[in-house]
Order: structure tokens, then sequence, then C-alpha cells
């Protein structure tokens, strides 16, 4: 695959290898990223050439993990000032591109970010403003994973047992391909990794699209990282035969009193993991905070299109083409919820880009005092 | 399809229609079963001809379900003592068959009660009598089934809230194609169906292997019971959002403390159903009790082949064909153990033959009084 442009690695921190850029520039100054609808088995770059593309990417899933949709985001709403700078476009754009995947909170912030930012300016001055903030909101999103990266391989590390490398569990994929670099979850494995601490991850290949075993599988043997596929089903045994020092996974949206949701299985893993008294631990970039959600039940789950469980995608080795085929009989109706709630008394803690803290409304305040009453003006707006 | 043999009505219970049996004799006396390996895509009859088919029947999952693999196990061995009936042939027949699946209780207590028939037996008369008792573990699998089901109803029913079918949930496929007919957590949903109780069942998909997705789906579609597939993650949702009434299972083992070992995954459903106070029944015929293994932790969990999860079997649409698709890239390992534990603290109850009863060591001992003390003697003898 075509090598990606890198990042300078931060001076003040340990050394650690520039990180693989999942969204990059190219030589026109045009986002560009990897179509993860097609990985593992092919790899095809995409060019984001205008608003329409980058909402086609987010709903078609060629982009996902809701680091990365905020980033798609936000440059889509730039590539649409682009072409129409008055304020009608603009809310068109906005109100397209957050239409697009309604659960990661991530998507909304950033299209609010970028359309607060030149709101204000004349439209002449719009688009080159929302590209800049488009660009901070990628490099801000590096900044925040190595950020997290760090306090995660700091809590985790401990936690291996004497004679055995640390045994960690994910599930989808909060690796470098859900984000524009390093990930959320897999941000302290790779700096771990990096650091010569033996390690190996179990890999929960969760259905219905497979994430795990596409997109996490792939990012690890790619950095060389020790990984084992498992069934999402496999992990409450591992968990129970001592084969599990923590979980961590990330996450798609944190409401204000710490509940998470994310990847449709989290919440079993979490329990399982209370059940056997293993840590379960959330990376969480403060972004995916909704201090306006009260808790986790007022959540909106996406249902998505059915065909995702009734089908799967993948390899067929005999003609070395990626192809479809159907598992589900026809006759047999099929539901597929993307996300689920885990009741933050089952998270161990959330790993911010500040540092942990509890998943509960005391500790999400203590961590982001300044946004809990911005937060409650925004409340207060929208109700 | 071929039309099965039924067999006739119990005429002392309600009305329910001869149930359509998974395992049947053809006109020449010899066994026949569908290959379950290639459900729901094609229906393929396989003829159950020697020991070996049998045994290449139940290790290549043609068949599977505790209860008829244990009934195809005692056909094995009834079936080698037809070409030597030997105490030698006895015992290889025995040991081959037995190492076939190492988890399923079933498969011991079928081989052991055939060769305890016949081995005070003359070899001349070995055959027909090991014949004999071959018949009367299937048609006893079709009353135990029957009991199973009528004692789950009477549990299931009232738990339908006002207004809405009864919602169910089951993992894997513990219907009429893990049995000889009507299976064990199916049994009591064919029968409320049966009786005109409006009911849904959620189906879990059951991954690496899908049985819920091809098999459960495809029974329940046969029989006209409403029902929807869902990928295992779900589950937990669905019983957070109050749309499970209870959950029912199978199970392929259970420890004389009332654990129960079940298809991998089954432990993550109890541990939601407790979270979301909901109840847990396992449908637990008794030939599937070991008394001679203390707890849980000590039954041998079976891993199987990693190409279950790496790669997914459907069908290729566009050729009208069965294909295998990969999943998982090359680069990366796979681990498939195919049971888990699931401790008797989240089970509700067992629903034996004979009535639901606690799952304790009090519970089964009070349900089954006879088989403490025989099993007490197997530990010794074991040992």
């Amino acid at each position: 695959m075509t090598p990606h442009p890198r990042v300078p690695a931060d001076r003040g921190a340990p050394p650690f290898p520039d990180p693989v850029r999942t969204l990059w520039l190219d030589a026109e100054g045009m986002p560009r990223t990897l179509d993860q609808a097609r990985l593992p088995f092919e790899h095809v770059e995409i060019r984001l050439a205008s608003a329409e593309d980058c909402a086609h990417a987010i709903r078609t899933m060629q982009v996902r993990g809701a680091p990365l949709i905020g980033a798609v985001g936000a440059w889509g709403l730039a590539l649409a000032l682009a072409d129409d700078a008055t304020d009608a476009a603009l809310e068109r754009a906005h109100a397209a591109l957050a239409a697009t995947r309604p659960t990661a909170v991530n998507l909304r912030w950033a299209l609010d970010r970028v359309r607060d930012r030149v709101l204000p300016l004349a439209p002449a001055a719009r688009a080159l403003a929302a590209r800049a903030e488009a660009c901070a909101i990628v490099e801000e999103d590096v900044a925040l994973n190595r950020a997290i990266g760090d306090h995660g391989a700091r809590l985790l590390r401990p936690l291996a047992r004497p004679g055995r490398p640390l045994q960690l569990l994910t599930h989808c994929n909060a690796g470098r391909l859900a984000t524009v670099a390093l990930g959320t979850a897999l941000a302290p494995i790779y700096l771990l990794h990096a650091a010569g601490v033996p390690l190996h991850v179990w890999v929960d290949e969760t259905r219905p699209r497979n994430q795990g075993a596409s997109l996490t599988a792939w990012e690890l043997a790619d950095a060389g990282v020790p990984h084992t596929v498992i069934a999402d089903n496999a992990g409450g045994l591992l968990m129970r035969q001592g084969r599990v020092d923590a979980a961590i996974v990330g996450c798609d949206r944190v409401a204000a009193n710490g509940d998470v949701a994310n990847k449709i299985g989290t919440y079993l893993k979490a329990l399982a993991a209370q059940d056997c008294g293993i840590p379960f631990w959330v990376a969480c970039p403060s972004p995916t905070i909704d201090f306006a959600i009260d808790d986790g039940d007022a959540i909106p789950i996406e249902a998505r299109d059915a065909r995702e469980l009734t089908h799967a995608v993948g390899l067929l080795e005999e003609a070395s083409r990626v192809a479809e085929v159907r598992l589900v009989p026809a006759g047999s109706a099929a539901h597929n919820p993307a996300f689920d709630v885990t009741p933050a008394r089952l998270v161990t803690g959330l790993v911010t880009e500040r540092g942990p803290c509890a998943a509960s409304r005391e500790g999400l305040a203590s961590m982001f005092p300044e946004r809990v009453p911005a937060a409650r003006a925004t409340q207060a707006v929208g109700g």
C-alpha cells in the first residue's frame, strides 16, 4: 500500500516512532484516507474532494470511528464552504453532514466547531478559516490520542502477571483507523509495544461488521503487535480462565453521568470484566463526552441495515476477490442495532487526554470543569 | 426437502402435531439425518451406514447438539457391533466414538449405556441388542423433550407483558436439529406456538459457526414461529431496552453443582439477564447432567479449528452456491473455544424432564436422587 505521511514526534515524550496517519493531505492539499469498507483485503485510497465525498464516506463507513468521523465531517464542511460560503449553504452542509451518523457525538462537535469559527466571518473569508479549523481538529486528535496513550500505558503496564506478556482485550476498532493516528484504546498498546513491554491483545471479531477481525487485526499486524482474533462470544470465557489482565475499549459517546455508548457488545464485555474482577477501561478523548446528555439511556441508538448481519463480506480465496455471502436464510428477519450503552458502574475509569477519571458525573466534572456550565447552558437552550 | 417420518402424538397431552424428526430410519432400517453443516442453504440427507459414518458426522458437525450426538453415537456403536461384536471391537468403537467431541456428556452417556447393555451378552446377541438400545435412546429423547417442553411452556407463558407477544431470547441451536425431535430450549417455544400463544424469538447468530443464524432461524421459519436474528453482541442491549421477557438456552453439560457448559457466549447472556432482572432458564434433559463433575470449572472446554472463526460459510448469491470467505487477514492468529461455563448463580433454573429445579447441588439432588450415589461410585472408580 501507499506509504502515509507521518507527523513529527513529540520531542518532550519518550521515543515513539511518528505515528502512521489514517487521514492526510495529498500534494494538492486535499484530504485522503483509506476505504475501510474494503480493508483488510483491498487497500484503496479515497480522495475526499467535496462535502458530498465526505458525507458519502461517513454514511457508507468508508471512514468510521468517532474521532475520524469528526475529522472527516470538519473537512466536509470546509470543502462545502469552498463552493458556497453563504449562511444558508453553511447550514445546509452542516445539517447534511450531521445526519450521516446520529450516535457519534464527535461529528456534531466538529461540525459545530467549524461553523462557530466561521459564522462571524465575512463569507469570502470562511473557506480558508474552515480549512484551518479542520486542520486544527486533525492535529489535536493526534495530540489527544498521544496523551491518552501515555496515561493508558501507565495504567495498564503494572497489570501484567509475572512471567507472561500483558494480556489485553479490546472490542471493535478504536485504533489508528478510528482516528487520525494512534487510536484511542489502542494508543496505550502502541506505546507499550514501542517501549518494549511484552503484550498480547485479544481482538473481538465485533460482529456484525467485523471491525475487530478486519480492522484492529489488520492494523495490529501492520504494526507488529502480537494479537489473536476471537469470537465476540469468547471474551467471557477467557476472563474466567484468567487469560485477560484488562479490557480497554473506545467510545462513541459518553453521557454526563459516565455511561458509555460504544459498539454493540461492549456492555456484555463490561459485565464479564466486573464478574471476573478485571479492570475495564474506556479510552475517552474529551470531544466524545456529551455533557448535554444526562445519562446513557438518552443516547440515541442507531439501527443499521440488517444486511450487515444477514451477509458477511470477506475474501473469496478461490477467486482472489472480495465477495459477500448470505448467512441468514431469506425467510428470517434480522435486527441490527449498532451500539449499546454500558452503565458507568461497570466502567473502571475513563482514560481522557488529561488523565484517568471515574466514570461518573463527579469524575467528569473534576476533569473538565470548564465544560459543565457550558453544557448546562446548552441543555437550557435545547430544552 | 424430503418429508421426515413422524412419531405418534402423546395421547395424554394437549394436542400437538407429531414432531418432525432429525434422526429417522429409512426403509432398510438404517439411520438417516440432515447434513447440518450444509444447512440452511442446502438440504442434504446423509445415511449413517457404519460406525465410521457416525463418527465422521459427529466430528465434522454434520450432526451437533448434545442429545443428537448421543443418539448418533449410540447408533455408531450398534453399527460397529454389526461388523464385529468382540469385546476388543466394542472397546475400540466406544473409544473412537467418544473421542469425536469431548465436551458433550450425552455422547459418553449414550455410549456407556449401549456398552453396559451388551457387554454381559454373548457376542452373537450383541448387535441386535445394541440396535434396540440405540432405538430406545432415540425414543426417550423425544419423550424427554416433550416433557421439557411442557414444563418450560408453563414457566414461560406467564412472563408475556400485556399487549405484546412473549419475547424470548435463545443462543445457539437447542432446537429439533440438536435433538431427535422438538429440541430442548425450543421445545417450550414449539408447544406455546402450537397452542396459539403469541410469541417472538430473538435468535443469537452464535458465532463462529452461526448455528443460530443458520439452524435455529431455519427450523423456526420451517415451523412458522416468528423470530428475528441478532448479532451475539445485541442481546444485552435488547434486555436493557425491556425487549426480552426471558432467555432460554440448552446445555452441553451440567456439573453436579448446577454450573452449565453451553455454546460459547452463553455466560455473557446470563450476565446480562441477571443485570437486567430477566429470567435465564436452561433446558436440561437429565442425560446432560454429569454428577461425576463437581463444578463447571472442571468441564473440559473444546477448542475447535480456528478456521471456523477466520472464515464464514454462506450462500454466494451471485453464483447460487455455498462458498466460504475469509474474514480475518492471514497475518492474524485466531482462537476458537467452543463452549463456556455459566456459573449456577446466574441460572434462574434448570428445566428438566421431571420439572424445573434450582441450578444447585441440592436442586439437582432433589430432582434426581437416584443418580447421586451412582455418581459418587463413578467418581471413586474414575479416581
